[in-house]
């Protein structure tokens, strides 16, 4: 069943449920998820509404300009999105390959909905594994004087390749503001609890400080490092046994977790972003 | 501000959430909640819309007909609360004091809305405590000869101190099916993770049984023991370390916690039971 | 560095802790873990000792007269082994691919001290997987009345592969007592928190019940099904949102991680069972 | 019955644990706990024994020698605690109740091997709290220009008093690094996930952060803000629904947790701090 998700936050106001939730009853569209946000602080109202399309009365195009209608006519920001819609991840990597094939396996399970045509990375470690599992590999080995070139012709085959998503799947390296003001829809992992140990080197730095919970976090990547809306975090538990390495051991399973999980959200349109924030509708 | 909330169940259909967040508007209601669930194996919608009351344009009285009138069209069950009804609480215990006392310190911090005008246990230990805090202390002995007789008096008890909600924190003891019949809020905190050692002495079945996590329960009571909705459930991992006094101490305070939370929810009116299981609007 | 690990359990007495210590240094060893544990009320004394080899003044064969010499004068039972055996896995499997793609990528990535010589099945779905890894497959069909000669074949097939451990990574079938007395190092994973939901479909069943948390369980197999000495449980927070579907797809990480972390306490030595309990000295 | 504890630390060397454990055992000791930890990185040595006194030939006195003369031999940092003693606490607070409350009762429930003689606070708010408990309550205005002579008066109170462990149960102020040279046992709660949100109002900012896991830290204080060595810590996941009132509320249980499990491995003479981190044996 084909299904349509709209996305929107606007200056909350009496009535926008039933306005909304009426929008789709008068084109006879069933609705199967509604969730709403009040963030009072702010006096926004956010919401998701998903609904079957099979009886709804308007064809895309025209629910395409009636939901800009609706966003105008609420001073609102709106993002339409149609389930049967298959996503298309470029997934970025550096050496490690642990994330890299968590996704491949839950996007080959059926577990995310998306396919994965193309594996970018500064190194040629996990071109072995792109070939066994049929995804073109693409290097692009990045120096200082290099880089910016580097991110055109990076940019020009996201394009190319009709890329919605980039996932930084332990991508080792930062993408410029450039890059990201041209293609603003990526997911990175950072192997820490943030705020906490943003940066390089966060299981040396949280083995140092003697932490008791470790953790990983996923989140859209900004110009600014490792300050972007958080999707989703999660931790482990630690002790004085265990060392640098054994974090790094541990940590792997969170950050394949929790990446998959962010992922995941984003796949099925559950976020919505706002005041460097994200709304999950779960 | 004094708000409305209504819970509603009823079979799904198209425009349900227009229905009812219409019925609200058109009455000048502000939503500032709303959540909405479909299970669709047994094909029902469930619901819950707080809203301000300040604007509204119908008395109380108008609204519990209004309400009366809506669940008759849409075939409905639903239950209509105010905020700033203070809840009326009658805890239950026997020797243990750790969830009595949680739970007069959330009262009296102010994180629950609800009053404690009476504890009632089948021993005398605790009336020290109800002393200090000014709460009534209730004592009825307990036989299997005489139970049915106290019952009685306890449920007349309930009713001419207009109680709303009684909590089992830690009443060693179950009451009857004719007593459920007659009062059926009840909540009682298990200190087990259900449906793992439903029944006497869960710590030590758990300690023998070699458990690496120890859980606790809390839910509505019915006359089948531990088995009914289950509202909030939580966890504490334990190992080989751990005797049996140990887990005991442990889970106490899972079970103060889980109780605290299953009763915040119940006070907030946002759970509904179904088919012996709940849904939790948080 | 190679290591030697011995696992001891006997009656509690004195100096228990300095005899064991005194025998490793005696004999020149320097002690990286030493753990112990006392079961006060079984009084049983439980430890695992783990010496580097390489200043050791026993020879191996040596080493292992002079453990049953100290066992027989303990009245112990005691396990010696050395860290440098790569341990033979033989993971059998069903049709569900998760929780062994993930055990192929952990002894792949290093994670895991062993290799995976063969995959046996009752169903031919993952024979392309054990291909595509260069891992033998071998099927065979298992019905009522072929269990007992199958299974006489499975075991001659450990022998003559020299498996040390099977795991049973989501194979969904029981051993019989024979083949268990046969062969005994035998880790399952149950997707569900046991002592709750063992036996079959435990999701469905979790499901009904209206439990707030789902989890998994790693136990050693025993011929009473799921009530074997528990090696690991894990847990994961669930809601109404979720449908079974939902409770399968996120107990299949649960089910990974908890198997992962069985298999990889078995393999470094560290689990020693008594009384259908375990010890894990982590 | 009454126990000695020894902590230890010192640089790692061949036969250690023979060594200390045959020294319990030379003089009469039934050990009934001993831990041991080897930081490979510093090459250090730590260890944590227990035993019982009742058969022990040594008298308390000759055991205090003793152990020094074996801290000589081994260039190590040695404590010697007696299980029997019943740690004196000094409580610290500004205007929340909760950890406090929390502490009073674990310690009249037993939980925690200690007495309050004294609640020390810089406001009047908890005075009738610690009235209501038979606790001496003293009051020391805290500002700018009169802080050090506070405090002179202040160490003066917990000589007097005897005082051995100072517990920071939500104390709004830090304490000088004078007063800490002169008593630094010094247990702090800080209500965030340390290293993030050191300092003020942690709870705002991690909500204007969007974190979707909120905490809390217990740590031995030092002169630098939240920079002392991390006993225990703990999270709660958390939402967009959550407003920092709700985080503030959410955390408070979490505070009262971790700080009776820091202060409980305290007072059990289970944590060994060294180069800012601790071990904790349990």
């Amino acid at each position: 069943m084909s299904t349509a998700v709209l996305l929107l936050s606007c200056p909350d106001q009496k009535g926008l449920v039933a306005r909304i939730a009426g929008f789709v009853f008068d084109h006879g569209g069933n609705i199967i998820h509604a969730d709403h946000h009040t963030d009072f602080e702010t006096e926004l109202f956010l919401t998701r509404i998903e609904w079957a399309m099979d009886e709804f009365d308007l064809s895309r195009e025209a629910l395409i300009e009636a939901v800009a209608d609706l966003a105008r006519e609420l001073e609102a920001t709106a993002e339409l999105h149609f389930s049967d819609k298959l996503a298309r991840l470029a997934v970025w990597v550096t050496k490690q390959d642990h994330c890299l094939l968590d996704l491949i396996w839950r996007v080959e399970a059926g577990e995310l909905h998306a396919e994965i045509p193309v594996i970018i990375s500064n190194h040629r470690d996990l071109e072995p594994l792109a070939a066994r599992h049929g995804i073109e590999f693409r290097h692009f080995e990045i120096r200082k004087e290099n880089k910016a070139d580097q991110e055109k012709l990076q940019l020009e085959l996201l394009r190319d390749m009709n890329i919605d998503l980039v996932v930084l799947a332990k991508y080792m390296r930062i993408l410029s503001a450039d890059f990201l003001r041209e293609f603003p829809t990526v997911i990175n992992i950072h192997h820490s609890f943030l705020p906490a140990f943003a940066g390089a080197n966060p299981y040396r730095r949280a083995h140092n400080r003697g932490v008791k919970i470790i953790g990983a976090t996923a989140h859209y990547a900004t110009a600014e490092l490792d300050d972007g809306p958080i999707i989703d975090q999660d931790v482990a538990r630690v002790s004085h046994r265990d060392s640098v390495g054994e974090l790094i051991r541990r940590g792997r399973d969170l950050e394949r977790l929790v990446l998959a999980r962010a992922v995941r959200f984003h796949l099925a349109n559950r976020v919505l972003v706002y005041r460097n924030r994200t709304v999950i509708f779960d």
